[in-house]
């Protein structure tokens, strides 16, 4: 039962997803005889934290309860006066909070309630994957994705890529966005697709992520998308220090914003491109395409997770795009290999995920 | 019970695999008292039929007993006299001859024998879908095969492929090509991989299908494995009718058959191709790549099922070989897409297969 009831807290947690960045998913589960009696989650607001959210919208009387905690989070001295007030005896936590690393745990231990640490760890620390990446490193924790035919196209050689993959991996796709800070594309894709780039789920509450788009001298269409912008879906070019100026008060003039990076050998680095969105609070960028921008990323070393979306239809040509362009390598004893790969069967599609460190 | 015994059939069947061309597979199950008392299969060989087989392997009497065989075969008045003799009640096919239609069916209903049909239909369709695909069209069935990378690629792009999937896919690799007449590649795959192109399995018994390599010139090196030859392991080069009268005659000396056809601006028309193996008895043909090769293939509409190995591994690079080269299509809805899709997940790779018709 311990695990079904941090399942259920990581489910509850995951509600705040696309609200909380940079900060941590935080999910409490209150039970009492095996029943879950309170549940509560951080939404990004500044509001009760969730352990004490589970606790206020408790159905019963907590005397005697357990608490599921995702992950060990900083508590006030009223905080735990109200754990302790409302009779909480147990503390199950997922995992510790890279900074506190077990401070709360011991504040709670000396306060005399049993605590618990490590309930399905990997879990937990997939559900943070970001923050904790985010804290240790302060650069955003970069994941790709493509949706390829299983001939390894991104599109067919006329660069039409609608659609690739079937409906349910498309949602699949959006929840990806709903869950990342910036979601990056490159300048052919701008030209070829015309993205909206935002969050179509059927959700009472939506985040539309930071879009961001690589375009060294803003060469991409005036009636884009992507250039419409407002305040809950902004946009921002990452350009060459040499963009012209017309150009980028073009962009500034329709509060988009433009972030000038040096230029090395025709190319924006993109370890420079990570540590300048970092630098501003992204905690994570979703790399979306196409191939050049991938292959690039890819080239740099940058990727931390890969998301790959691969449909039965097989479409030929030689000059169609392929998913990772840039240099890449020369030797297959040299080719990154995923890990932890999982399978996930969408239909007729197979998403493969895997980790790259 | 009757699904299973069918099953087992299929599975006494498969035994003859790569020994049967163009001849189809059949096998035997002798079922009593729902235990299996017999079994027999066609090894290709001049010998009693499968269900014949199955009755004189019999460990117990055969009184009331019932046949399983996965497809109607051609049987003489011996045969039937034999079945009847020994006392078989009911006989079940998976399904009928496509050129006997129902003859051999008929003539067992006449002599007194429950007959039922359609048993495992599918499933006994796939195991033959080569001899029926023959017999009705009288070219070979065709089948293509690739291991690419998660970023969708044949190769590095210095043309390294050397490993892209894993050692089980590999020897599911080695399976198919068991299974075929012909196993067929291009110059540059001849010429950067120095294939073998032999079945390698821990089998007592081996069949190498025909290595078919299409070279127009001849331009491959002499010292290529593929020109190897022994009476089990044989070679043909689809050459064109342009070909060096010295080239063809080193292949011819050096025991390497040649097989010219015309040249369509620039390129041996694999309509032509799957014409001429059919004339001389090949029913199954395996396309093992490279791109251009399959791209090829692909654009004129010759073929009928696809293997696809995904592996998760990322090389990158622009200019990489991609599986399916050639021309290829324009618009995403008019891709091929592949019918009754399955997915064997193999480790972390995943073996796609899927039908174009
Ligand atoms: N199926 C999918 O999941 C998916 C997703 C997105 C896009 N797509 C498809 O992919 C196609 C577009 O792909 P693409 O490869 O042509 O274009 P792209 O990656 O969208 O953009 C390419 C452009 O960005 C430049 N670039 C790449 N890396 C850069 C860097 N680090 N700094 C500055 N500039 C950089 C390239 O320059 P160089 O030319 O100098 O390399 C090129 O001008 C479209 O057909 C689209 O439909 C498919
Ligand atoms: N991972 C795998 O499963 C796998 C399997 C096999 C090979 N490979 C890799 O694939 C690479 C080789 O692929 P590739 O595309 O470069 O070469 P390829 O397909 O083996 O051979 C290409 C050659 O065949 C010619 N050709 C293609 N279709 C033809 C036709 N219908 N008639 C006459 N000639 C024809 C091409 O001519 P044009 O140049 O005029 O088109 C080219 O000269 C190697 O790196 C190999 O390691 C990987």
């Amino acid at each position: 039962m311990k695990y079904e009831f941090m399942k259920r807290t990581i489910e509850v947690a995951s509600k705040g997803s696309g609200f909380v960045n940079p900060k941590p998913l935080y999910g409490a589960v209150l039970v009492k005889d095996n029943n879950i009696i309170g549940e509560g989650y951080f939404d990004g607001t500044k509001a009760e934290v969730a352990e004490i959210k589970a606790i206020k919208n408790s159905t019963e009387n907590t005397q005697g309860a357990s608490l599921y905690l995702n992950m060990e989070a900083s508590l006030g001295n009223e905080d735990i006066s109200v754990i302790l007030k409302n009779g909480i005896k147990n503390i199950y936590f997922g995992i510790l909070d890279p900074v506190l690393k077990g401070k709360t745990v011991n504040l709670l231990r000396e306060k005399g309630i049993q605590v618990e640490t490590g309930l399905l760890r990997d879990e937990c620390e997939e559900l943070n994957e970001i923050y904790i990446h985010y804290i240790k490193n302060g650069i955003p924790f970069v994941f790709t994705k493509w949706a390829m035919t299983l001939d390894g196209k991104l599109a067919t050689r006329t660069g039409d890529s609608k659609w690739i993959s079937n409906e349910d991996s498309l949602k699949f796709v959006h929840k990806l966005r709903q869950r990342v800070a910036a979601i990056l594309v490159g300048e052919n894709t701008v030209k070829l697709d015309n993205p909206m780039l935002n969050t179509r789920l059927d959700c009472p509450k939506i985040s539309n992520p930071l879009r961001v788009i690589i375009s060294k001298y803003g060469d991409i269409p005036n009636d884009s998308n992507v250039l419409k912008v407002d305040d809950n879906t902004k946009t921002l070019i990452i350009a060459s220090t040499n963009i012209a100026k017309e150009r980028e008060n073009y962009f500034l003039h329709k509060k988009v914003n433009v972030m000038k990076l040096e230029e090395k050998s025709g190319y924006i680095d993109f370890k420079d491109i990570v540590k300048a969105l970092g630098k501003i609070g992204i905690d994570s960028l979703y790399i979306e395409g196409g191939g050049a921008i991938l292959g690039s990323a890819f080239d740099s070393g940058i990727v931390n997770k890969v998301y790959a979306v691969v449909a039965p239809k097989i479409i030929g040509g030689k000059g169609a795009v392929t998913p990772v362009g840039g240099k890449g390598i020369e030797k297959m004893r040299d080719a990154l290999v995923l890990k932890k790969v999982t399978h996930e069967i969408v239909g007729s599609d197979v998403i493969f995920k895997g980790y790259l460190y």
